[in-house]
């Protein structure tokens, strides 16, 4: 009474083979020839990959920000996910000004559950940093199943903490077994930039990415590091997008620091051409950091391929252009920030990584499912084909070609940043823990599935495995 | 009628999980529970890690040095090997001055033909380039199967070859997909250094190293670079040894470069402390490049973590200290450059390794196994644990402790640079191609099973997988 | 009626030679033979160096720090500065939390007026940032003679400013020709670092320096490199102590960044191992930057030789002992940073630097005079011995051995950091513009003659040259 | 009986200042106000500029190359010099393969002797290194005046020199103090892109710089820099050409490497577009290195400010377009490199450096005159404005405009590279050693004035300056 998925070319972050994968229950059990047992129910993936389940660690669903609330929420945006073959989110939930972590945590959960079509876990952003908050730290590690926080050194005024909160949280953060996560910008250095580009008048979108240039960036990585070699904790640079940070992010790596990052398919795939649109439809790339120079493009690969960069995930962030975005008119840093993409990791990684013979498949689903599974404390339950894993599975037709764009996309948001790319390849069929939940390309559920992970404490993947 | 082994904790470069594997004839055929067959044989491998066989791609046996030949004969050689756990061994065949490749590999089949307990395949190492010899490169990697050569920057008027030569094989190697394997060492500094020490009357072995500062090894890396950047062809630095060398090859990785690179268990647990003898007894460790100081060990082990060193082989090269060493009393420079450790690759690597915290255990397999098998062409054959693959199994016993020494190694040679260290750890079953080759930690076999390697031409592991 | 001094080796910081000088009034007329005119008074400088007067652009007198002030004063400090070939100083005049830049400069023109033996000028720590202190600064650089601010990325709450706080200082400072000087620092993780000591009891001297470590130098460093670069504004980075900090400095100087460094005598010439003293008599190298590791050292001469250090100053802030230092027994946090100096910066950088070959006698005269005098507006009135410059002059015997200790020093400090230290050469004559204030080595007025140095706006020495 | 020049604005390296200068015969008697004796001429320079005489260290003047001579000789070499404000230059005798070091300087004193219109010197070029030679050494250095050697790390088989030489010279130079000039390319790589392509039938201009990358010259610095630091000897890196390089010398710097690097001013003011021309008519600018692109100047300039480059010379090497460059037409690889500049140094270095804004009057003084007469041992005899130097004084007009062309200029070469390009300033009054030389900005002597120059033993300027 299992399933097997007959002649699929597995691929795992580290070999392509050809085999059958035996799942019973919600579990691998075997993988191999001759695995199938009587009963057993048998779907053919000849010609195609099986991936494991992706893993978006980097999403932000149902948001509020200001008076407005991101346009999708957990069931529009988990079911984009499962669609473009990612079976696990880990979204940031956030503790806003005053608020405990736990009422913190207590919202997303909120907002979350008995939405989600993926499975899905949580990062504490924390915005509000203080004794009290301190001490919830090892309830969060050892209790909430929440093994990574989150800082901005960007967002004056808002999210932004300065440095003695970072120590301290890194501190804590060692003690428990928790990964912090750091939005690298100079907040102070943006501030003011925007303020001049706000005295001279200069206030449409194409502004934005001139109030953030790469040594901003490229500041607060290094600083970070310091902070993570002081306090002796690991730390993970999220949405790292250009050259100067990357560069700052190798060397680090080569001394030894614990430092982990993470790219988005925005920082591959476009560039900040996308900004000489002078009318205001370039607010749709309003995004931080901001899309860079197309020369960075070659490093951003690189890097994967080197293993500077280890995950990619989406920053998902979705707001409407009509009515959303348009709050900026007449302010570029009055936009909000973001842009959808949740639904087209896999396949703009697959299309323009791997068919483009940037990075290899092993690779692909390395950054996609292995290494964030590992980062964040659910594998080998997730991010890998073995017995005993959660069958979360990906059969994937590499033959499939189709075409972003807004009026075909399942996210809940009015434009897609990438309208108009092609796209190779297709999730036909996905399983989620052993559940058929995309079939032939379509969700063929209206039962949102996914559970919340409680995720393991952090352990360094170069460090130990037990 | 196959083989089950139960209950082992299986470990590959990604993943540890508690599964049974299933052997058939010489292959995996299943992994996972409930895979055993009707008529299996079955071993417990419970309590136990069980590793893909072991891989050395830096042997010299039988290798014949002026009027002398090394201690080790491929007999001895891969008995030691299979005993600690190794089951594929390349040996560097030589093609001598006046020599065409095929007389030197031919000269080197007869060596191993028969002798070998372990599979074994070839490096061509090249020291007389001309248009002939170029001409061979195509058989070389289309026929012969050997897809890596190598050149010595140093031991002038001997190996050394210019960059001349060295760029023109880049070429060849490029068009043909062969990995060129570089000792990386400025032998004409070097020359000039033992020259000037003998001047002064500066013979002891103690002179050795300092004939052969790290700047030395540093710049021949460099160097290798810039012509592996402008032949557009990969390289591979072999016995890595120092931190200046190290970081000479991050930076290099991090820009792009096509270079891998490989270290010793030598160079991390052993140190040039070993100089300060002052009696002749120092000839042990005349090895090149030196031992160095200590403080090269905690970058070399980072190194390893980090990614810039991709695989560990032993560079085993034995001569006995009695009649071998002892050539070069009264002048360092005619002690016969090497040391054994064939058998002890994986002992130290997982003791001074993996139970000392440096890498993981996952880690620990990949640089003994899985990427030398990636970057010479034999994985998945090779080097990993999946059905389809080698059934070259390793049931690793960790709660064995035994000492190093001369008296008990398996090495037909009169020493041991690691005498008196403890080794936690230990191969107590062998599985070559489904044989079982070593049962209770004893060689079980008179029958050298070993069959020669045709490899793959090279591809480059994180470029494409197929 | 002018002044010849006769047959020195006139010394600046490209060239020594021998030749007359000629002082008429109080500036230099001529330089050469036969340049004497009828009615001029004689010196004979015969086998003596003649430098051009010392600038020590960093001194701390008669500063309130809390309840106390420092040792030194204006008349004690200027006169320890001349005895020693010191004709110019440069004091840190502070505007304190809810003062204008104006009376914070008042403030100091009280404290040092009528008081000084050598000429003076401010620089204005700048610790309370606004938009009426923003409107100040014009004045500042054009009426007021001060071109030069500070600010302070280290002493949280007291001192310290935000990056936001820099960069509109260097934006500022850009327009109205000022250059900033910056105390390099991360105040944020020092500030944790002995927070975290005090909580573990740790509260000797010895924690001084591990509550500093080089990296917070470091950090600072760098983000101040960014800052400088985004607000393209010159900044000087001060009392510049370790390796990590030096090659952060060479790497933006290489790379075009208007950044000039500074360092002192006791970071050349003193190391940490002063701390390994576990009675509370360390609390005498209580100074921040700490002393660093004696292998700094090295980094720091080669900084001087090779151009990425440009001056030395003194930092000179005293502080006794008895009844100052000694109020942070049982914790060390407490302890009023800073030693004395400003007497023996030309004896320690001759005797320690030319004397023992780390630099030559030019750079000597351009790390202690001629840098100083370019970067701080005041070139070519003061740094260097030309026709039409201000006559300050050593005439520096070189023959003269002494020993530093407080019994004899001239600072009004009860000890000094550098008690028994051999000193080479002195300076035995000194003229302030033409006036012969110290004769065979003793102080020979009793009417202090400083005057107030009016320095010309910032113009990089390296760019332009009117 | 002196000559007095009058209110011209004096420059050195390190000041700018308005007095007179006193000549005395031969030398600078005194500088200052009231310096006039009875019976001096005077020349106005009112206005104007005064100068060092500069120095060109790179010239081939009668240079022979295989069957052909370059164009210039000594004569209208040093007429074009002093023309352009350089009294001295300093050319490279070269020892071809089989001569002694004294048959190689004889050769060369027999091409000057009596016709140099400035003061002159010799580098040996070294191609042929062997024990005799060594053996020459002390001589060359104690006896001969030449106090420089230059080796060549390109031209493969006719100039270039292998490691080992280089070795052995640098130790040579060491014990002789003698500073060692090379020339860092690669030549082995070199020789084999200029293979390739020659195969490939791309044989016009455009493909010789393609066959001399960056890399090739980063390369052999870097080489070069652990040379230098092994053998512990310094050296000087000649015409430095791009970012690559420059930054492997800077790093090399920082670290405390004894090196010194020149750039000239083809790299400066031209770029590659020069290459784009696909007639043969961009023979002209088939110099090695080779012209790079435009994004180099930056670094270049910013190299000379930042101290990174030490000198600018011209490597003036003229060869007709007709007659000699076309030797190469069908051939790139037979076009004899070199191109004229002699006559434009301070011209283009005034106008595109000083005037441009890009760096200081005091640093154009320094490249041009000052660092070089430090560097081979004519300092302050040459190299400055001071009493007691040799009166070599260039009145600069910076009123006077021109237009470099092949039909005005003194070369006695039928093209000019920079042919069209405007020239702000002009050397209208030459004094060699007191004698006026140039008039008006016209030769006024028919009389070959210039000395042969024996240069003082190398001493590193920035270690001791007796
Ligand atoms: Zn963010
Ligand atoms: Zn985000
Ligand atoms: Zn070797
Ligand atoms: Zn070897
Ligand atoms: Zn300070
Ligand atoms: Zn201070
Ligand atoms: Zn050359
Ligand atoms: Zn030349």
């Amino acid at each position: 009474m299992g399933i097997v998925l007959r002649d699929g070319k597995i691929v795992t972050d580290t070999v392509c083979y050809q085999a059958d994968i035996r799942i019973q229950g919600e579990i691998i059990a075997a993988v191999g020839s001759q695995v199938a047992q009587a009963g057993d129910t048998v779907l053919s993936a000849e010609g195609c990959y099986i991936f494991p389940g992706g893993i978006d660690a980097h999403t932000h669903f149902d948001l509020p920000v200001g008076a407005m609330s991101t346009a999708d929420d957990f069931a529009s945006g988990t079911k984009a996910a499962i669609l473009g073959g990612t079976t696990t989110i880990i979204d940031y939930a956030t503790q806003f000004k005053g608020e405990t972590l736990k009422q913190g945590l207590e919202n997303w959960h909120q907002r979350a559950g008995g939405k989600c079509y993926a499975d899905y876990g949580f990062h504490m952003a924390i915005t509000d940093w203080n004794d009290n908050v301190s001490r919830e730290i090892p309830w969060l590690s050892r209790e909430a199943g929440v093994s990574s926080v989150k800082l901005y050194m960007a967002y004056k005024n808002v999210m932004q903490v300065d440095d003695s909160a970072l120590f301290q949280v890194l501190e804590r953060s060692r003690e428990c077994s928790i990964l912090t996560c750091v939005h690298c910008e100079n907040g102070d250095i943006v501030d003011n930039l925007i303020r001049k580009f706000r005295q001279q008048g200069k206030t449409t979108p194409a502004y934005h990415p001139l109030s953030r240039p790469p040594r901003v960036e490229q500041e607060a990585v290094n600083r970070l590091m310091v902070l993570s070699e002081t306090a002796d904790a690991p730390v993970l640079v999220v949405h790292l997008s250009c050259r100067e940070a990357l560069e700052t992010v190798a060397k680090a790596k080569d001394r030894g620091v614990q430092v982990f990052a993470e790219t988005c398919p925005q920082y591959l795939v476009l560039d900040d051409s996308m900004y000489q649109d002078t009318s205001f439809s370039c607010a749709k790339y309003v995004i931080s950091p901001p899309l860079r120079g197309k020369e960075n493009q070659e490093y951003l690969w690189n890097g994967l391929k080197a293993g500077i960069l280890d995950t990619v995930a989406t920053d998902h962030c979705s707001f409407n252009f009509h009515g959303q975005k348009e709050v900026g008119r007449g302010d570029f840093s009055k936009i909000p920030n973001g842009a959808p993409g949740v639904e087209h990791r896999l396949g703009l990684l697959y299309t323009y990584g791997v068919k483009a013979g940037k990075i290899s498949l092993t690779q692909f689903v390395d950054k996609v499912a292995t290494q964030p599974a590992k980062l964040f404390g659910i594998f080998p339950k997730k991010g890998t084909i073995a017995p005993g894993s959660d069958a979360d599975l990906v059969i994937w037709d590499e033959q499939r070609q189709s075409t972003i764009g807004a009026a075909t996309h399942a996210h809940k948001v009015d434009y897609s940043p990438y309208e108009g790319m092609k796209q190779q390849g297709q999730a036909i069929h996905v399983f989620l823990r052993g559940q058929h939940v995309v079939k032939n390309g379509k969700v063929c559920t209206d039962n949102p599935k996914g559970q919340y992970l409680f995720r393991k404490p952090f352990q360094n993947p170069k460090e130990k495995t037990k």
